[in-house]
């Protein structure tokens, strides 16, 4: 998930330069904003409320409302969100699937879960193949940590099932042309034919089902989308919904680059307690004033606050408590160092718990990758 | 095997405009002739001559003589080729394979066989995968039917072996950019992603071992292997070795066009002998003369005579009985009917054998596909 951020911006599915604006990305990409009664619909199809969609964290869809409407009719929709297996995960990795295992809960959804070596082998995010396949191991079981059900969820490694992906990867394939992979991915003549194919691939789990696929993404990946959405129904497809996501800010600032080769802009999953400590005290940007004295008086910021933006779009969940630390700490009641306080313990227990669930995750993992009951049906049937 | 010929000609693995200088081509191409040093050499190694060697039919190569060093020393090289399954094959195609299964007997080498089922569907030449796949096992009962060793062959579909194929393809496709490609085989922003990848997928069958692959093929597919050559050593594997033919002309006349859209221009491996009979009778381009009495006192042209260059290529095997064929009708003796009676008889004959071997083929084909020696480690092996 690259999220860079400064004036002018640019967002594809590789590469996030500038500070986004996300009302302008909606209008660029040609999607919705999740509007109030559409929050209310799927609310009410869920059974509970999600603070990610209150929040607007999820800001932006396509055909969701479809997608509702066939849950509502009894045709159950499917869920597909994948990983690029290039390194350890963070936190700004692993929110997509605790957000999506809870829409499998809620839809009694099958999730399909793609990890892309291929596609990191390919555009050079990895060093080997073998190094994206061992990071695919890895990431696997923090996905799984994030609670999906067994017996409903397939993940893969695309370099393993795509003997079975194929045929329809190149049905894919035959629809899109160099031109419009340029337009849309900036395909150029150096880019290897490898990584030119590939978006064909992602496509291909959107048409795992014959049903409605929905999407919950970072909107950076949105362009697949797009494409998919194009030539679905030419091959009996429906067109993909999409639900899509802002990104979580660096830790190092708003307008700063998170990036997987600079550790400091980033909590990773197996970040120890100090560690989350240490990045958190001394490295998140904070919207506080200069001075105890001048915070007291000013308050602090928290748009640009990231240990308040991090509490907001996960790691607090309560809406009553955000409020009470956004006024605190507006007011200049709570100071910076308490904010970073709260998300410390806020962090620190969430990966503590996290890190129990992949511990059992492991045990559990072949079910999801071959042995549950939508795993091994994937595996011994023909894609059609 | 695309084959016309006009005054310039154009050359590339899907198209072939115009009359083919074979001795042009080698310096375009950078490939090497057969001296007759190197054709001694093979026809020692392996302990017989072929005509098709002594005749210039295979008349280029690449490293054809590193190969030899190879198995003079000990160590086997193993050959590939392959075929395009986009309709029932005709006496051009089956020709080479004839060729590559007297080298397997010769040369006690493996032979890997892919049928190109999604190149044909990726490069429009057949209108769907269902229809490409039919024609891959009719094709297949034909190349089995040309001689090869059931323990030391495999023949695949690409669309069904492609899964352990692909690591293999990613890692060549990394080194192919969309430049390359476009030079080489003129692709452009109109080509499909999947069409743009399949050079990669093309090049595998020539890493299956690390030992040197030979390719036999005609001259048209060499550009395939210009790419190997660029990158296998730095994959770990030798380049490939090429012995490359001229094609089998048209029915029509060497300077024709053969096309599987126009049945009077080939003799397809199912024409039943009237169907051969008319075929020549009508359609086969002659080199005699307007009447008898000029062809008497002037003789016919072996050049064009396209029923000469058929038995000359394929149909006449012993050099004594071609060199008299060739004075008796270059001097004005025989007659253009009677050389196309010759030719009638011999393809007649030729393909009432094929046939009888193509029946017992069908009994033979899984052990090619699936459970002889070679096919069943391949079924079960992983490619690295």
């Amino acid at each position: 998930m690259p999220d860079t951020h400064n004036s002018d911006f640019n967002v594809t599915p590789w590469e996030v330069t500038g500070q986004v604006d996300y009302a302008k990305l909606i209008k660029k990409f040609g999607t919705q904003p999740i509007g109030d009664d559409l929050k209310q619909r799927l609310f009410k199809d869920a059974g509970e409320s999600h603070f990610a969609i209150r929040r607007g964290v999820y800001y932006s869809h396509r055909d969701l409302d479809l997608a509702l409407t066939d849950f509502e009719e009894g045709r159950r929709f499917f869920l597909y969100t994948g990983r690029g297996p290039s390194g350890p995960m963070h936190l700004g990795h692993i929110i997509q699937f605790y957000f999506t295992s809870w829409l499998q809960r809620r839809f009694k959804a099958n999730v399909y879960i793609p990890l892309t070596d291929d596609e990191v082998y390919l555009s050079e995010r990895s060093p080997s193949l073998d190094v994206a396949q061992k990071w695919a191991f890895e990431n696997s079981l923090d996905i799984v940590a994030a609670g999906f059900d067994p017996d409903h969820t397939f993940i893969f490694k695309d370099t393993e099932y795509l003997g079975r992906m194929y045929k329809l990867a190149i049905r894919v394939a035959k629809k899109i042309n160099f031109s419009t992979a340029k337009a849309i991915f900036g395909f150029g003549g150096e880019t290897n034919i490898g990584f030119l194919f590939y978006p064909a691939i992602q496509v291909v789990p959107s048409l795992f089902e014959h049903s409605r696929c929905l999407i919950p993404c970072a909107i950076d990946q949105d362009p697949f989308w797009r494409i998919q959405r194009d030539i679905a129904e030419s091959l009996g497809f429906p067109k993909a919904a999409a639900l899509h996501s802002k990104f979580l800010p660096a830790l190092t600032g708003i307008s700063g680059k998170m990036s997987a080769s600079i550790a400091e802009t980033a909590i990773y999953l197996n970040d120890d307690e100090r560690t989350v400590r240490s990045k958190i005290v001394k490295g998140a940007f904070s919207g506080g004033q200069a001075t105890v004295e001048e915070h007291r008086r000013l308050g602090g910021n928290t748009e640009v606050d990231v240990p308040f933006q991090w509490l907001y779009m996960f790691f607090e969940q309560s809406d009553d408590r955000i409020e009470q630390i956004r006024q605190e700490y507006s007011s200049g009641k709570m100071l910076s160092g308490e904010l970073k306080g709260i998300l410390i313990d806020k962090v620190n227990e969430f990966l503590k718990e996290h890190r129990a669930r992949r511990r059992r995750a492991e045990g559990e993992l072949e079910k999801f990758t071959g042995t549950g009951e939508l795993a091994s049906r994937m595996m011994n049937s023909d894609l059609t």
